[in-house]
């Protein structure tokens, strides 16, 4: 018998992780840029966190979490999204005792049992940032502009950034009420899902795909808004044109989850297809206190990296990883074979990559072998080097090959590729 | 009500989370120069997977395993080990067919419900590598170069290499029956777990920590080698000792699964007290079938991310992360605020790390916080540096000052830091 992935994981092989490991970094490197720091939070959490932090009525939490009883007893669930955690981490930690603001992200995997779908896993992945303890819309501002970084530095193209204030609890009830007297006319014509949604949450109702034709004439919540929403969102697009941050109004959005307060804002891509949300978030100045911390105001965004990742497949924009190794080491014959492992730990030792055949395979097909991987360089061993204590280094390129004394590997790669950039250059 | 992470997990805080970069950049780099590339595999496998994998009778999978059944009524469990999921992968991807022999590493998190303790942990964090497809014993030895590699370029100091033979299946069912002659005498005085151990797997007896000085009489199993596994051995350790990678022969050293064959091995320290297992591996021909697959044979190795971080600290062997912010821009006065998000963004596109004050502090106190954050440069601009277009640009560590073009802080930082660290080469 052969053992599957679970349903709606995936494994990323060697070629595709690379593409990965890529992404992260750029993530890794906008982080650093803007001044935010790494935490890493454990992997599940206790159910109630997400039940409070995340909100009891939906989907996520009714329908798409990993749940389960540890050996003592507790229920655990495997996160479903990052910014519960982190809040958590945030008020057990005492962040909030420092003097400074905590600007905080993270990488890593998250899990919602959802249905079976196109570019939708189980196991999923999501770079995020939380910036916690201040209410400055400069800030709200600056985590757009992060994740609009991000998109640019890893190098996708047409990321357009859509933004929306959706105000303070009290102003969202009194909105709710204008909305339902619009909506409630109309209820027999909107789709079944709306219809269940309208006297849940009239807002997400907006948010339908199927339904936009009728909501023309929709009241906007940003008439709605009390002078401090409309200033702190005023101030928000300034700072947005300040930058050069190109962004459109769209106040229909809301986000899935109930939590936010001012700012919502998603970036959307043109997918293989229709045009698809690829990351977003908001601020929250009500979460900290809702998981049990003092009071302490917040805004965060979370990215999915295989949007990210297939989105960068579909425009093609692969980077140049490299050569994937400088040196395929080929020994001719028995004693220069038993010689070689010795000789690939120097060249490791000196920060080379190197590499040689464990397969016994004849040496006609091992320059072949060394192509596919992707080196740089051949040495070849046979028993007269040996003797003159020398190898025979062939730029796999230009296939020139120079004698080069064993001692010398090292130097002889670094000023050949030098001196092949400098050419390359010109 | 707060919450707290679950019993036995740890929340990787600024501060302790660049050490953990640190550490795996490290681990990634020493995979490159060995030419191990990255694979990923889910966090949660098909619970059958690790009672094939690891072994039913071990007490990983009968005491410890994170199992819990999905909403699809399937039996899941968190891995609790690297390997069993890379196999999985590995017949699943048919990477057997591929002309090159698999070389694959993996980073990420583990999860055992083992008993608290310290130093012990529930998710805990491994860097693994798994080399599929051949039996030369050069592999065995890059495989133990690798992990000797890797706690170098770490920095660690007086990591110590055990190394043994387990031999094949059948060398250790006559080995095991010598070793039953030798136990069966003496076992009323052995410690209880020896007791209980000894005929369900007397090799592990051997590896008792109390029992020790009873053992000096013990048949070794190096004995019991028929000339294959001796012939293999002797290679790894000759190509050992060309490495120049120091080894002990410690013909007592059995691991805790079952599925080694010939090399065997262990990474020990010096701990806080007491010499620490801190990683290890061995051959393992048999697993690959066992999971379902061809029969291809591997090596491989397990290295504890959670004690090399110990260890690095309690060896006082921090790295320096270099500063951690390069320009923290100061405001005075209202105008001055309202321009510095646009600046910041700026600086970012230019490559630069920057951040400012988000909590309204007064200006005296923000000098402060630009050290206390590790900035390099402050860069002050008021309301007459706005009007000439200029900050005043502060390098923290000399204190001098120079008033710079706004479009031109980002090359005046660059060429202040080249100045600086030539100034300290020197």
């Amino acid at each position: 018998m052969a053992f599957q992935k679970p349903p709606g994981t995936q494994d990323f092989l060697p070629g595709a992780s690379e593409q990965w490991q890529y992404v992260e970094r750029t993530a890794r490197d906008v982080a650093r840029k803007y001044r935010f720091r790494e935490i890493r939070t454990p992997v599940f959490e206790a159910t109630e966190l997400f039940q409070r932090g995340v909100g009891e009525t939906t989907d996520i939490v009714e329908k798409e979490m990993y749940t389960f009883v540890d050996k003592g007893d507790r229920s655990m669930t495997l996160r479903p999204e990052g910014t519960a955690g982190v809040v958590r981490a945030y008020v057990e930690n005492k962040l909030y005792g420092e003097p400074e603001l905590s600007k905080l992200y993270y990488i890593g995997p998250m899990f919602r049992y959802e249905r079976a779908q196109a570019g939708r896993y189980r196991q999923f992945h999501q770079f995020g940032v939380e910036a916690i303890g201040s209410e400055d819309p400069a800030l709200d501002a600056e985590v757009v502009a992060l994740g609009y970084s991000f998109y640019k530095e890893v190098g996708l193209t047409g990321v357009t950034v859509d933004i929306n204030s959706v105000g303070t609890p009290e102003v969202r009830a009194a909105y709710r009420e204008t909305l339902l007297g619009f909506l409630r006319p109309i209820k027999d014509t909107l789709c079944k899902d709306c219809q269940s949604r309208m006297e849940r949450n009239p807002l997400r109702v907006l948010d339908c795909k199927v339904d936009q034709d009728k909501f023309e004439g929709a009241p906007s919540i940003l008439d709605s808004l009390d002078e401090a929403c409309s200033t702190h969102f005023a101030r928000v697009r300034q700072y947005l044109d300040d930058m050069g941050v190109p962004y459109r109004v769209n106040p229909r959005l809301v986000r899935g989850l109930d939590y936010y307060t001012h700012t919502a804002f998603e970036y959307k891509a043109q997918g293989i297809g229709a045009i698809d949300t690829i990351g977003g978030g908001g601020r929250y100045n009500g979460l900290v206190s809702q998981i049990g911390g003092e009071d302490r105001p917040g805004v965060g965004l979370g990215i999915g990296l295989e949007r990210t990742v297939m989105l960068l497949e579909s425009q093609n924009a692969k980077p140049d990883f490299g050569p994937a190794v400088d040196v395929f080491v080929i020994a001719l014959g028995e004693r220069a074979e038993r010689e070689t492992p010795g000789l690939l730990y120097r060249l490791r030792e000196a920060g080379l990559s190197a590499d040689k055949d464990y397969q016994g395979r004849k040496t006609k097909t091992l320059f072949k072998a060394a192509d596919r991987i992707g080196a740089r360089f051949a040495a070849v061993i046979g028993d007269d080097e040996l003797a003159r204590g020398e190898v025979g280094l062939k730029n796999l390129k230009t296939q020139e090959q120079r004698q080069v004394p064993i001692a010398a590997i090292a130097e002889a790669v670094r000023q050949w590729n030098e001196h092949d950039e400098e050419g390359l250059a010109q």
